[in-house]
């Protein structure tokens, strides 16, 4: 099979898409924009060298679909948009992956593997110009929330209808996208990990249980403002005494839980001004956590800790929340078979949560069986041009890719 | 002496005053505005009754003499400006009870005595328009910043000399104001409390020891964004968690410090969005007390927390000086006499503070020995419509203060 698959060939494609796309500040490839389209093409441009059918669907995903003797599919996909001034790697990584792999597949089965197999770019993974991400993934599953998509605008205050308008997707049919999931048996999907966990474990790969469940929250302790001159400490209802007792403690929350993590991202004072006491303290929290009673529990602790908090420093709390999904844990046998992959690729694998976000929680939620493999990211940071991963890693992840690629064919065709 | 002071009077002076430049909203006699001059003139209509010479200094203060045996003067003081939206009390209470102070010495010493005393009407000491509190009594200290002072502008963008030219001020004269100190060998002053010390130990009336050193700092931690879902806990380098740790921290250094104070007035937080760990917090921190040392050392130990929390979450701190003044201690003898005033006039004292800044502290500042009385706050507060006092209470500190406006005349003739 290695005979067949050049892993360094993705390497240079992937350099040659970014000095197509990219500049000195980093990759621009923002879905719906013009550099997009151009990438679009680009990616036509070498799946045209191979046997692969090849359509847009009615959210805008771009299917590239390699016949086999069955029906039943296994499913290959990425996203090809970048945020503005994005990583080289983000999403096209996986997209450059699966065409190397159809070209493995392709040569050794003259055309004709097992299983259908179909690499897909999902459009909009960013969601970088209208602030909402996995738009055709999420069309696609048909969890995309139609009425607020509806109203989405952009910066120069284009509503998402349009901008799809522009590039020939009709919004209101979006949604037809979903019967591309028929058929679909298995789903992979190979990213950067976007995180310091496999670089601190000196680990190129790792095998994804599945993405954070997210709760997502504004809590606002009420105090009272007063003069910081006359009134002494003991009779302060201090706003930002109570708020900042929340910092330590999610730590704590977090550890508790496992695998968890908390965050509180910002913080406001009223009146905020040198002088007084603070009135009214509003810190944000998200929460994560893999598993979804777990995930429960942080919450209800995070809960309890504001009032004990609120209640020692003779303030009020509210809470209210901003977003919530649920824990998207993938298919346990793929992931033993890319655990397995891994291994065989380099010795030594490890299983971690995703915890930002990924097309592949869409279609998770869809209901096809669905794992991602992670390789190590260089100083954990993505969504910014000094995103970076050795080339040996990336060399090593479309290998142990490709591996769970064939396991993943012998997968679908036990289910056919 | 009793039946030559009239205390309800006092109250009734209030009232009128109220109701002539009063609102809905509260008191609006913010200085140099038309307002403040139908005050002053309202004012001069109740001194024209006395024997007593009156004119506007450089600054625009306002004094009335009663000339006595010696030359050497006892002042008592006050402002008859307020803030926008303001109490009924704070300032004018001071000197309408020096109004009818002057009245009793008039009458008790038929025109003549024993050393002269003056009321003076401080102009602007609530800084509301400009940004800068006590602008008559620091030209006549001769603190004032010149420089600082030539570019304040208002919210309608008038500079500070203007609107004093407007009102017949000249600007770059102010400090001439400081010859009317020649002679003055104690200067009084009477204030509502504006905090909630005496309510709660519920005394009427206190003697106050001095206005705090004030250290007034910005304090930035520095460390780095992260992704709020791929970081883990440990990997972090959260300046909100460092930042978080010095709110409960400044209780701890306020409580050593005997009778100082904190606060953390404003928190803002970069990025500031829900999905990354903080990279930047910069806090606010005020710390007063009454002793210089003390105050050095909540400093010092504000310092070495910041540095230790910082070192422990792994980031950096910096600190940059906002402002900062030296405590002002008042007179030791003034202070018992004004103790031993109270005492008789209700029993029982005590000796305060005084967080807020007061004209009090420039005159101390310039080297006159000085003193002020409180009288209790309802509600603690001040600087608002709500602000108020039990109208016994007045009378009882227009008492107490002549009390002391008698005693100090002898410390005065003392002096002589």
């Amino acid at each position: 099979m290695s005979a067949l698959l050049n892993p360094a060939r993705t390497v240079a494609e992937l350099k040659e898409l970014r000095a197509l796309t990219g500049d000195e500040n980093g990759a621009q490839r923002v879905a719906f924009t013009p550099m997009w389209v151009k990438t679009r093409h680009w990616l036509k441009s070498k799946l045209k060298e191979q046997p692969v059918e090849t359509h847009v669907d009615a959210a805008g995903n771009l299917w590239s679909t390699l016949r086999g003797e069955s029906e039943n599919c296994l499913l290959i996909g990425g996203h090809m948009d970048s945020v503005p001034n994005g990583g080289w790697l983000d999403g096209c990584l996986n997209v450059m992956a699966g065409v190397e792999i159809l070209r493995r597949i392709n040569a050794q089965y003259n055309g004709k593997p097992p299983v259908t197999v179909r690499l897909v770019d999902w459009a909009d993974e960013e969601g970088a110009r209208f602030g909402k991400s996995l738009f055709g993934s999420s069309a696609c599953s048909g969890n995309l929330d139609m009425n607020e998509a509806r109203g989405l605008v952009d910066k120069q205050g284009i509503k998402l209808p349009d901008a799809l308008k522009n590039v020939g997707i009709d919004f209101e049919r979006v949604k037809d996208s979903g019967k591309e999931l028929k058929n679909a048996a298995a789903y992979l999907e190979l990213h950067i990990e976007q995180g310091p966990v496999l670089l601190d474990l000196d680990l190129p790969l790792g095998a994804v249980l599945g993405t954070f469940g997210v709760e997502r929250h504004a809590i606002t302790f009420h105090g009272q403002a007063a003069h910081s001159g006359s009134t002494p400490m003991k009779r302060r209802k201090d706003a930002f005494l109570a708020a900042a007792k929340m910092s330590s403690e999610i730590y704590k929350i977090a550890e508790r839980s496992g695998n968890g993590v908390c965050t509180i991202g910002s913080c406001t004072t009223k009146p905020g001004i040198v002088t007084s006491v603070v009135e009214e303290c509003r810190i944000t929290l998200d929460q994560r956590h893999l598993d979804g009673p777990a995930l429960a529990k942080m919450l209800q602790e995070a809960k309890a800790a504001s009032e004990q908090f609120a209640k020692e420093g003779n303030v009020k709390v509210s809470w209210e929340r901003i977003w919530q999904i649920d824990p998207r844990p993938f298919n346990d046998e793929l992931i033993a078979l890319c655990d397995e992959s891994i291994r065989e690729t380099c010795g030594q694998s490890h299983r971690l949560p995703s915890g930002p976000l990924h097309d592949a929680a869409e279609v998770a939620r869809a209901g096809v069986p669905t794992v991602m493999m992670f390789v190590q990211s260089l100083h954990g940071i993505s969504h910014n041009k000094i995103e970076d991963t050795k080339e040996e890693h990336l060399e090593l992840c479309v290998t142990a890719f490709d591996k769970l690629a064939e396991k993943a064919m012998k997968f679908v065709a036990e289910r056919s």
